[in-house]
């Protein structure tokens, strides 16, 4: 696991939950970075965090250490969907134009428009990215230096990123072992709202369901395993999927009226008890999913 | 694992498939009965059955080895669920009324209104049962000694069940580690369409609308891991989710009812960008799935 070669001089964190704690760890432990710098909101994750081996220096505002940073080094910004705005806001009017800025935010198109906004295009040092990797559980206690191996991280760069940025920020998550690809914004943001985000507002909707809706105080007592990992993302983290929620909304909305059309035209079929459509219903999606599993597992390394 | 003691004489498995297979071969292994005699439908699965220790003997007709049962000897029927009706009335015409009879269909409504046809009654010896185990793969080949330890069994005995048979089943549903639970009819299918054959539905319609309905080639390409658990039981047996389906419609379609509406609600918050009811419903049901999780941890043997 060791690295012969830094990639970069100082990783600072912003957010040192599960994604930015991952990253600081699994950085740290390779030597990819001479230091990892945990920016948080309370002094007790700051603690935290330099206890557990997460950052070597956490501070409460990234005013405290920007006048250090410079050309080598590179701000990962892990905060909420929703309040990455406020933080590239402060990175404009405390740090250097050098220093190479990305993010981990699970919608790119909201996170694209607050660069827009906070910088009135998008710089050449700014390289957007979403880690496909996570948990249900969450906080930096989460941190997992192996969170990201054999995961993909998609960049999503425009035609105004610099290479020299892109490069940093690609030999950062192949460091941790993570798998990096490039695509748009807008085939990012249409492909995580259907294969994450509409799943995740689908799992809570159905927990919220059979927990309120039915009539039955014993209802998950007899749920079958298959019921445990079906709603295994339902267990996630409220307040950033709200955030996600919002951020990629039209996406989100597009899937979902797709699948609620499914789902209505399904109903029928039971209803109707339409042997047909339902054999051929099923045997599609098995084959479709079946197909999906054995790319998954082509994929990884022998 | 070995049982000091058989708890019946011959177990005779009408269906050698993941259900009747891993009952035959745990039961074999742990030594609970004399004797597993297989009933199946083609010759290679007969020969594949013995092959590989699921059963002692196979047949393809029920016929061949009725006239040998007798009281201590007990069916397991475990064919999909509409094709129970076909085997109970074998079982009346062939076989002595005092051979135990027990089942493990997903739906025990209509295998109770199967029963009736057949019967014109409840009989003693019929004792209605459903493990809830299983898996995504199916087949002889999937038979798992070990598919039902700590896994529940429940039983839905009537008024007219004879405690006999009800104790014998019980015993070997215990022999291959299984935790045995009674309840009705009415609420077992209640209780299972909203927990099993509700979140199918769920996901075989999601995967079905990413894979043709959303105009993206690459949509699975990207998809992060929680989509691989959120549709495992989409690769689940279409012939038998169909028949669970028909069997059980009523429940199906009220859970399915019940979840329409709560998804169509929870559509209009993210539209609305709504964030009290998003952030309300997300922790409300983090809160019950967490809470799930935490009553199935601690009823695990430690």
């Amino acid at each position: 696991m060791t690295q012969s070669k830094a990639v970069i001089r100082k990783l600072v964190v912003v957010g040192a939950g599960l994604i930015g704690g991952s990253l600081a760890k699994g950085l740290k432990e390779r030597h990819g970075c001479t230091e990892v710098i945990a920016v948080v909101r309370r002094q007790e994750v700051a603690n935290k965090a330099v206890e557990i081996g997460v950052a070597d220096r956490a501070v409460l505002s990234l005013g405290d250490i920007a006048p250090e940073l410079g050309g080598d080094d590179l701000i990962f910004i892990a905060v909420p969907t929703l309040a990455v705005s406020e933080v590239l806001s402060d990175i404009k009017s405390l740090v250097a134009a050098d220093v190479t800025v990305t993010d981990g935010a699970s919608v790119k198109g909201n996170v694209a428009a607050a660069v827009a906004d906070v910088y009135g295009e998008m710089p050449p040092q700014v390289v957007l990215g979403h880690p496909i990797a996570g948990s249900e559980k969450s906080g930096v206690e989460a941190a997992n230096p192996d969170l990201y191996v054999n995961h993909r991280v998609i960049l999503t760069p425009s035609s105004a990123t610099s290479d020299v940025h892109l490069a940093k920020v690609t030999a950062v998550w192949q460091c941790v072992g993570a798998e990096v690809v490039e695509m748009s914004i807008a085939e990012h943001d249409q492909v995580l709202g259907a294969t994450s985000h509409l799943p995740h507002a689908i799992a809570y909707s159905l927990v919220d369901t059979l927990a309120h809706d039915i009539d039955n105080p014993n209802i998950f007592r007899y749920a079958a395993g298959g019921f445990r990992d079906f709603t295994r993302i339902a267990s996630s983290d409220p307040l950033m999927w709200h955030d996600i929620m919002r951020a990629n909304k039209g996406d989100v909305l597009e899937s979902l009226d797709l699948f609620m059309a499914n789902l209505k035209r399904l109903r029928r079929a039971i209803e109707e008890e339409d042997s047909h459509y339902l054999l051929q219903t099923f045997t599609r999606a098995k084959t479709a999913r079946d197909r999906y599993i054995h790319s998954q597992v082509k994929k990884k390394p022998a």
